[in-house]
């Protein structure tokens, strides 16, 4: 499933697409629009409507030569991609430090952990430490599924996959452990509907924390 | 002290003292160091020392043309800055949402509140909604001083602004109601004390909500 991009990074995610506020019409076919087109809709209506807080960070950019023209704007003549440090979105949602990444697979029964790279990980266990909310939100595409998954199990999946465990988490656990997450009109995925549920089983004393 | 770049930019925000990752080494003169160099050492500092997990915002490039030759990275060929939507740093510091932008000014008596632009005002006023922990680092360059300034009272000013007073606020006045930011060997800019001593005002019951 993983292409392989130039240094990991997908071109695609670069197009006005990428941008909420350059974001495609509501009159697009929805049929036609990628994981992160409705994930960046979602969280330009959350903003609008007050809901929270959360943002795409841009990919970072090794500028190399940079031209100053005269009476218009700069422009970048050579760059570079970088790869990140962090997962690709966060912000606030009442109170709460939201942190999580986007993935999408045409697996049918399971999601290959190769989908994540170990410095997402990473970041996952150094925000969970902060009591940051931290979770993938996990798109089974052939299967118009899409779930949040907490960060905590799936930390718990890789680290068993370096121990000689499954290098994939079955659908089924996905759909035991994780939370539905809504296709609707506005927003295209209401991603919300499932942090509101997994915050209800941590406030239960659900133990998703990792030591 | 606006210096006018293309689009707003700072191109001196793009060289690897930018990054994190490529930081200069600590035997880099501090006086020679700016305060977005000390905010991205503090940063890493604290993401190692397990204490916070802030790291500056990518500036976003508008990408026109790319390049991908064979067996070796893509290259940018064409691309735009684009203004950023939110501030430029934010992170999760013990379940905290953290949201802030840096300034620096030569003036000695006030900081211009010309210095931020609306479009981030508006972004400080969705995070405060979102009850985030939001606020400005100021630095007065010539004065050898920096300050953590509440973003509840940066808009107060800003909004007063507005309706004919004064267009920056006094010295005298971020001595009064922000907190001193040490200047350390590590982290250079030890900006989580003052934190601390603005999280501690919070929970006197300050009212530093914007309604």
């Amino acid at each position: 499933m993983a292409i392989k991009y130039p240094n990991g990074v997908n071109p695609a995610r670069h197009t006005p697409a990428g941008n909420p506020q350059l974001s495609t019409t509501p009159s697009t076919a929805k049929r036609g629009m990628t994981l992160e087109s409705e994930l960046n809709q979602s969280n330009q209506y959350y903003v609008t409507t007050g809901q929270a807080v959360i943002y795409k960070k841009p990919t970072p950019i090794q500028l190399v030569k940079v031209d100053y023209p005269k009476r218009s704007a700069a422009v970048v003549k050579e760059a570079y991609f970088r790869r990140p440090s962090t997962t690709d979105y966060n912000g606030v949602y009442r109170g709460k430090y939201l942190d999580f990444d986007a993935k999408e697979t045409q697996h049918l029964t399971s999601f290959p952990l190769k989908n994540f790279h170990k410095h997402q990980i990473d970041h996952f266990r150094r925000c969970l430490k902060q009591a940051g909310i931290c979770f993938a939100i996990i798109r089974f595409t052939k299967l118009h599924q899409t779930y949040l998954y907490p960060a905590a199990l799936l930390i718990k999946a890789w680290d068993a996959q370096a121990n000689g465990a499954r290098k994939s988490i079955p659908l089924s656990t996905i759909q035991q452990d994780g939370f539905v997450i809504p296709n609707r009109l506005a927003p295209p995925l209401d991603y919300l509907v499932a942090v509101d549920q997994y915050l209800a089983t941590i406030n239960l004393g659900g133990s998703h924390e990792v030591k």
